[in-house]
């Protein structure tokens, strides 16, 4: 499996913009995406134009190919381009605890 | 819902140590804490010393209260004063994605 965690400095005028955004992206890629198993989205609480997405895919296929190839990554970048001042992402691999004694 | 996102650089040395010891306290805390609903465990891909927990809970009161007085937790603080260089704890507010159009 494959753990993107994103996070986003908001526009403070575009925030509903952004919010609307992040929402349909992240509804649409686990509706639509066979390899998006998770798509978490957070809101820090002392910095309320940060936002954390907490993503998990299948495999790196599925979020570098399947994900940014989907409709909705496009109507998605155009969100980003209007209301994110910064983004950065994380990649990560989820530990699987049932292998721990 | 409350959410805590912790980020912990790990002693090379007390790797395995580690994690067995957030395996047993995630773990515990999704069978024994009805106020828990998320413990997700991450290894940062490009620094295999890090580490990011994704915890879901009820409320602040299922955190701050009833996970910080679990038994599990006396054992995990163990592991942290034995394993862990650095943690930081990030507070959060899951965006209830249904609520968007």
């Amino acid at each position: 499996m494959f753990t993107v965690i994103v996070t986003l400095d908001v526009r403070p005028d575009r925030l509903p913009e952004f919010l609307d955004g992040i929402a349909a992206n992240a509804r649409a890629a686990l509706r639509d995406e066979p390899g998006c198993l998770r798509f978490d989205v957070h809101r820090v609480n002392d910095e309320p134009n940060r936002f954390l997405l907490h993503e998990i895919y299948r495999d790196e296929q599925a979020f570098f190919q399947a994900h940014r190839a989907a409709p909705h990554y496009a109507e998605w970048l155009k969100v980003v381009d209007r209301c994110v001042q910064t983004k950065t992402n994380l990649y990560a691999t989820p530990v699987d605890l049932s292998e721990r004694p």
